[in-house]
């Protein structure tokens, strides 16, 4: 019997932890779902004879280093920031550990510790980061195998909403946590290169230069980008590379509309407004709005904004039901960013019948034999229901497969790590098409940067 | 004989050190002007038998105790998160301290002690802060003498180029730090109170929302709101007012103008671009347009920030040959803020012969009896030459005249403190007229808020 421990039992966790309970009776599974919440530990494992909740509260010592040490090896679905702790005890207990999380650079330091303990500890192999890297690495390395230069690295990754379920105006749900929306983009300017030049896009700018996408079967994409893409060329290995650019994928015109916000100064998270637990939502778009005795909210809005009275931006806004006078925003000392994540969620919540959609697409631009060409990898996954989203899907299963092969020997370099290894990506991407995780590759006429 | 010691002398020090060597034979003083470098300390003081110049590193406690020491009071001319070791040394040996800051934190918690000690430490008293401060509180508190109750206090201030020396199409030079004009307003969301309504405006808006001003024989002016208003309503005692709004002047333009800069993040002072030092003035702008192989970096940003041919805006950057190719940045490691403050700087540095000016303009608004009042303040001061600035003048008489008078025992109470008190304000707005600093106050209809 191995026992692997869960800590964190989000709603990340679901399709994760059901992957491993399918596997429990054929790999000699025993799940310890460890959570602050002993009720979401107990509702995930669902009376499961191969899984045990327990109450587990990573602040209290005692109470962590227990159950590590019980463990085979560790799976944190905790808060990137978090990790840190568990990673610490990890090395003590010697076990190996698998995050879904970016490598932190207190993360990073352990890589020594680790190595000289023959350990694993994977990370970023959730969606994004996850998928994306072993997507990319499995067609940057064949490319570079059968002789080719690399020339360009497009990737866009989007969170979005089903087809089916996709019914307000701005075609976009909620399907991960709302505050990284609302607060996308503000960590510093955006990075990239473009044809061998450098390029920055600060934030108040950064939702008006958006590229475009087309997905056969669902449409046309649009991508702002993220914000530092540079530094994937020293992981992708891709020093050379013209072109370097990484977007978050939206439908057409989200963008442009959340501009509106961005230029408002609404998602703002850096200070308190007055009275905001008794502000109107009419009252907290008023405040960003210069002061007049007579004229309205409305056509003051307009009037900054320049949208004519026929421009969907317009109805855009009204859908979000922002001019109610009587709606109060009802949050003690809170940031713009708060509450207007609080009026977003009123319209952007997935409905109990709603399903998501994950839409990946890189762009790989290469030299072979004196020509240039392109390869599209592009893929679509949509969600089950509201437990089995596609979000929970990709960002679980990469996890939990990686925990598997680990556990089973298949993955063999220690050290702090990220999925781009042939060791890693092959196998989980492999498995991964069981699931509906299919990506289409096809060449294309090289375009270089698409301007 | 008095000893003061000046700690600094950089630019600001010229006119505060004039004055007090002016007064040193009928005062009894006794001046050692203390620099990290002695060049500067003996260039600033030519030879006058009452001063000695002193080489002085703040950072080498022997030094800087010793000077402390032997000093009756001191004026602290550093970088303002400097005065603090300095301050903590005055406490030690007992001594006042005089500082054209704003209070500090750490300054602030000095307070008991300072107390304890019976000592005075003055404030804020240069320009903005300082002759706002004192020219301010004179009105509010003759206006609550007689019973008024404050409904509006509007302030603005700038450092502007005299009329005889605006040559170029943006109307303004650099009359002080240029590194402050390039960060102005990025310190967080621009915060005031207009007619009751608490407003804010965001980074990306703030020179898009700019006020207009008259003053007669000088014609009309713009400002952009200063980031906090609210926290002067507390040290004005105006808690109960409807308007409370600073702001920075500038000629009318220049704020849609230097939006530009802003919008395509040529102001963010948060990375290093690459490649800076090799980097040309034509390339800098273009690491801010999106790539394409055939249209040039001007089209591009015609485009992007929608400026038609016969726009001013357009010619305002071809002035400061923002597109030339062959000029180089040549600063290593460099942010945009950085390389803007550059570009700036061969346009924008005042000449040999070229003045500055200082315009100050306060709004009172009052009930009185029933009835609504206004009282509108105003202080234009032009710079003699390029040694005693407007600038210089503003900054250093007050700080010269207040030393003076703690050092004559005029100004009596202790404490950390900034000039809002009548012992202060009266005798120093007094004597500033002598030089030209001179405030005319007439009273107006009350508009309110004057959208």
């Amino acid at each position: 019997m191995r026992t692997i421990l869960v800590i964190g039992a989000g709603r990340s966790a679901s399709s994760l932890i059901q992957y491993l309970l399918n596997k429990s009776v054929e790999e000699d599974l025993h799940l310890i779902i460890g959570d602050l919440s002993l009720e979401s530990a107990k509702n995930i494992i669902n009376n499961h004879p191969n899984a045990t909740a327990i109450s587990l509260d990573i602040f209290n010592e005692f109470q962590r280093k227990e159950a590590i040490q019980k463990a085979d090896i560790v799976i944190s679905m905790l808060p990137a920031h978090l990790h840190i702790e568990v990673a610490k005890d990890c090395i003590v207990y010697k076990k190996n550990m698998v995050t879904a999380s970016y490598i932190s650079d207190a993360m990073q330091e352990l890589d020594v510790l680790v190595k000289e303990n023959n350990l694993i500890f994977m990370n970023e192999i959730g969606l994004d980061p996850g998928i994306d890297h072993m997507s990319a690495m499995k067609v940057i390395h064949e490319i570079i195998k059968k002789g080719g230069k690399m020339l360009l690295f497009e990737s866009f990754c989007g969170g979005l909403v089903a087809p089916e379920s996709d019914t307000n105006l701005w075609n976009y749900k909620f399907t991960w946590a709302p505050r990284n929306v609302v607060l996308a983009g503000q960590a510093g300017a955006a990075k990239f290169l473009q044809e061998g030049t450098y390029k920055y896009i600060p934030y108040c700018n950064l939702f008006r230069r958006t590229e475009f996408l087309e997905v056969e079967g669902y449409g046309k994409f649009e991508a702002y980008s993220n914000r530092d893409s540079l530094k994937y060329s020293d992981v992708y290995g891709l020093n050379d590379v013209l072109t370097l650019y990484r977007g978050t994928i939206r439908r057409v015109g989200f963008s442009k509309a959340w501009n509106m916000f961005v230029q408002l100064g609404m998602t703002d998270d850096s200070y308190v407004m007055e009275d905001s637990s008794t502000m109107s939502y009419r009252q907290f778009v008023n405040s960003f709005l210069p002061y007049h005795p007579t004229d309205s909210v409305e056509i003051k809005m307009r009037l900054i904004l320049k949208i004519d009275q026929d421009d969907i931006m317009w109805d855009k806004l009204l859908e979000l039901d922002l001019f109610n006078p009587n709606k109060l925003v009802g949050l003690k000392n809170a940031t713009p960013a708060q509450i207007l994540e609080k009026i977003l969620t009123d319209s952007w919540t997935l409905q109990p019948k709603d399903k998501d959609m994950i839409v990946l697409y890189h762009k790989f631009g290469y030299e072979l034999n004196g020509k240039k060409l392109q390869i599209d990898s592009k893929m679509v996954c949509l969600g089950e229901d509201q437990k089995y989203t596609a979000m929970a899907k990709t960002v679980g299963l990469p996890v939990a497969m990686a925990t598997l092969l680990i556990l089973n020997g298949k993955i063999k370099t220690s050290g702090v790590q990220l999925p781009i290894r042939e060791e890693v990506y092959l196998p989980i991407l492999k498995e991964l098409e069981e699931f509906g995780v299919v990506f289409k590759e096809e060449e294309v006429p090289y375009v270089g940067y698409n301007a």
